[in-house]
């Protein structure tokens, strides 16, 4: 039997710490290829490079482990490592190590989590980590062992289809984490406030901050999972249908003030699906 | 009672005719502020500019309406439009008009779903249009009359939070189009084939392109809608938790295996939340 074949990826590009501590977590695990931005992609999300070429280029970063970088995003990286660089559809995708969060509604934003959404549309088992700590020489020893333990139990059972894993690591050190709670994504957002500066000529211009503030106080979600020392592991899936609003809408709308009288006007009735 | 204030947004770029388009369908609802990023931002999915500073110019592309060109991201645009340019809360976003379709899984790669997801993050309700014509010179009607009833109905009746809908128009003649379909996210996919070319200095580079599959036979989908001459309406939302996942990872993965014996290593027992 051949090797489970694993593709790493990440957002911070491929001479960032955290994709080199997650190849050591999954080397011994099987064959494994890593294909990553030339540059950081930080809060790239889903982006994908349409209307300009894309370049490869392979790199000896990681001793004997066959690397890649791309001049793309994290979500070109895996398109391009499917379609040109693995010569079989791997066994499995890890993205990351994230040097930052990526739990709650920071999913949205993540380069790291695109690019595992976008291997698990490719019908790729596939998960992201994320340590919660910014800093270039964040501690990783943590982060390797459950990044290990999870890469693990994916390869031996599979996860759902269409499914995925967004695992975040608290900033912690590995005897002091609690375990892993499994749980869902909480409700929580970005309040922006764009620092406004003068460029010499006079113009404006606005530099992002803002402050994470989490409306959540559910104890089943990622947050609080992080909050209180344990890993958080959310299932994330790529349908974002809100099944919940169909009723509300087929309720609530006016669909027969339109479409009666005025021949001229075009039908707007509602032809509601059962659902 | 004052206005509702209506913020326009779009991923082609400010000078867009399907942005055009939108203003006009919108123009009569209430006071309309545009700002929309100041070249064409297609496939940038939830992307957000953090490390250059953005900048902002009014213009004076629509007449009278206040409008303004952002250097950012469709995202950065909602951002920006809500710290820095509207004077208070607007009651309605509306994305677009997108030349292209953002059914099924394109509404993850898309600019213009990301702006309105991204509003409806801040608490505004939300919808992108689309129309499935890729040209610029597209003909808009049909989705200018379809963008004013469902605005008008957004704004009379709101969304449930936590929601937004993505809208898309099928490439038909006002009169032949055949109604509203409300449905869910079909389950499709591009399958890319990258083709690779070589430089004056012999070097390879690669060019996306890719052939979009629907794998879903469900006849309550946006795709059947919009084969079938109907435009289809999906409401969206933005947890991404798939909930189905948390028991097939309880019940198959092996919590026990590591945190047993040895006292080196660290509890990564389960801790199940009660979902």
């Amino acid at each position: 039997m051949s090797k489970p074949l694993i593709l790493v990826v990440n957002d911070d590009g491929i001479t960032a710490p955290g994709i080199k501590a997650l190849v050591e977590a999954v080397k011994d695990l099987g064959e494994v290829v890593v294909v990553a931005p030339d540059s950081p992609q930080s809060g790239m999300g889903h982006a994908i490079t349409i209307n300009a070429p894309l370049r490869l280029k392979e790199v000896k970063y990681f001793g004997d482990i066959r690397a890649f970088q791309c001049s793309g995003t994290p979500v070109d990286c895996v398109k391009l490592a499917v379609d040109k660089v693995l010569h079989r559809h791997p066994d499995l995708c890890v993205s990351g190590i994230n040097h930052g969060s990526n739990s709650s509604i920071n999913i949205i934003y993540s380069g790291t989590m695109s690019a595992a959404m976008e291997a698990s549309l490719e019908g790729i088992p596939s998960v992201g980590f994320s340590l919660c700590d910014y800093k270039h020489e964040a501690d990783f020893e943590a982060s390797v062992f459950y990044a290990q333990y999870i890469a693990e139990q994916i390869l031996k059972n599979g996860l759902p289809k269409h499914s995925l894993l967004n695992v975040n690591i608290p900033k912690l050190a590995l005897k002091d984490i609690r375990g892993i709670k499994i749980g869902r994504q909480a409700l929580a957002k970005w309040v922006e406030e764009y620092v406004e500066r003068q460029d010499p000529m006079g113009r404006p211009y606005y530099w992002l901050t803002g402050k994470f503030v989490n409306y959540d106080h559910g104890q089943d979600t990622d947050e609080w999972a992080l909050a209180n020392g344990y890993v958080s592991l959310v299932p994330v899936q790529h349908d974002l249908t809100a099944h919940h609003v169909i009723p509300f809408i087929n309720e609530n709308w006016n669909f027969s003030s339109v479409d009666k009288g005025d021949e001229s006007i075009p039908n707007v009735s509602k032809e509601r699906f059962n659902l």
